[in-house]
């Protein structure tokens, strides 16, 4: 009789989330896969399989997260499953970072991009005038955003960063911020608890009009050039991962919310 | 009273399910995301963030399939989620085939490799004595089911080499497949619905030695130098996609069942 009278507490819930399902979205719903043995199909994009196509780079050049799919990456992002892929992508690269035969001459070195990937700007993804990405890049608000150097840090890539520093890896953090906001990319790095680095690199005036791809090919080869042997390098978008000396390792965090292409 | 009827034959559905989970493995709880904004957690890995950590690049050289994760891929192989991502990988491609300004001089040409991208062997790695990968690799046992010739087409991957065909590519079937295979694969491809490639790469004696990147990077060049362009490129290990001449576009399709360096 108890397991009975909590079901019944249970079908009194459900009974009432679901007469208020056309007043309050239930949201939730899209996170589950439409999959597995029994599962119930909803209609639409299957948004696991669009964020995966994402992930994978099977998708490129895409502008806007699929109408269908808001409430989901929404969701996705303040949830617990995209941290959970964040700290599995810091074990991964922790995992190698442990593996390597370090020159230990100083030039040993990983490269961090920034948004997204090291600081998150998910306060600013997460207002109803930006809803994650579904409405189209505001460069003016984005920019006054980063103005406030106020995103937190990633603390799977932050767990990262310092397992790297304490191995004696040297960190570098290569953006495609504009140069003019280096002051204050310090000040939000430091806040976030980042606080050494050998290099910062941001999009300075003779960087322009190359692609995302271009720029950083270019940076990191005037590492290599430097003498930097760049061991791994993490990033949210597959622009920072591939071109010239991409590194040893490369290491995507999820993004379902844009592209740079 | 209707609805508190309903919800007592869930009630009773659910506390026998209960009653058995010691029986009767609940694998079906393994598939949804431990996430969302009130969404229980499952202990251990998350499978799910372990699957797009793989599909990403991220994990490299692994083995075998973590053992809390073995439900999850099983259910995930055979379940509409697997199906679902091979479609969005199929839409991806078919969108970028229909973009392409075609030369139409027989020198168009698309890579697809074969084992988990044009044919399946899903109906061996269901298999009891394989687990979906959570058994280490028996090389003797899935010769004997190649040999058989009975592997089914991935219906996506099927439906983007009609299309491809109905535009003018040219096929091109690329396989870490030993050469004395030949016979029986032409006979599996043919039974699987395909029947039209300009040609079936197989890894002929000379290609000993090589690894599995190196090995489709050679004959990749090979088809290059013939004149061939590698307009896109589908297979569902990174081995297959990168390298020399990796083509134009590369398509990765989900398999988290086995790696291949």
């Amino acid at each position: 009789m108890k397991i009975i009278s909590i079901f019944l507490i249970i079908a009194t819930l459900l009974s009432t989330s679901n007469a208020n399902s056309k007043q309050f979205n239930p949201i939730i719903h899209l996170l589950r896969p439409r999959s597995g043995s029994g599962g119930v199909r909803v209609d639409g994009v299957n948004c696991l399989s669009w964020r995966l196509a994402v992930e994978a780079y099977n998708l490129r050049d895409w502008r806007l997260v699929p109408a269908s799919c808001e409430d989901y990456v929404g969701n996705y992002m303040l949830g617990a499953q995209y941290r959970d892929d964040c700290e599995v992508v810091a074990d991964a690269a922790v995992e190698y970072a442990n593996s390597l035969q370090l020159a230990g001459d100083g030039r040993d070195a990983w490269v961090f991009d920034i948004d997204e990937t090291t600081l998150s700007n998910i306060p600013y993804y997460a207002r109803s005038d930006v809803q994650f990405g579904a409405i189209p890049y505001n460069d003016t608000a984005f920019n006054e955003w980063v103005a406030e150097g106020a995103a937190p840090a990633i603390p799977a890539i932050r767990r990262l960063y310092k397992k790297l520093l304490s191995l004696g890896v040297k960190t570098i953090f290569l953006t495609g911020t504009a140069e003019r906001f280096k002051d204050i990319r310090i000040a939000n790095l430091n806040k976030a608890g980042y606080k050494d680095w050998d290099k910062l690199i941001l999009r300075g005036e003779a960087d322009r009009g190359l692609s995302a791809v271009e720029y950083k090919s270019k940076k990191r080869t005037e590492l290599v050039n430097e003498g930097y042997r760049i061991l791994g390098n993490v990033g949210d978008q597959w622009s920072d991962l591939i071109g010239a000396n991409a590194g040893n390792r490369t290491f995507k965090v999820p993004d379902p919310m844009y592209y740079i292409g």
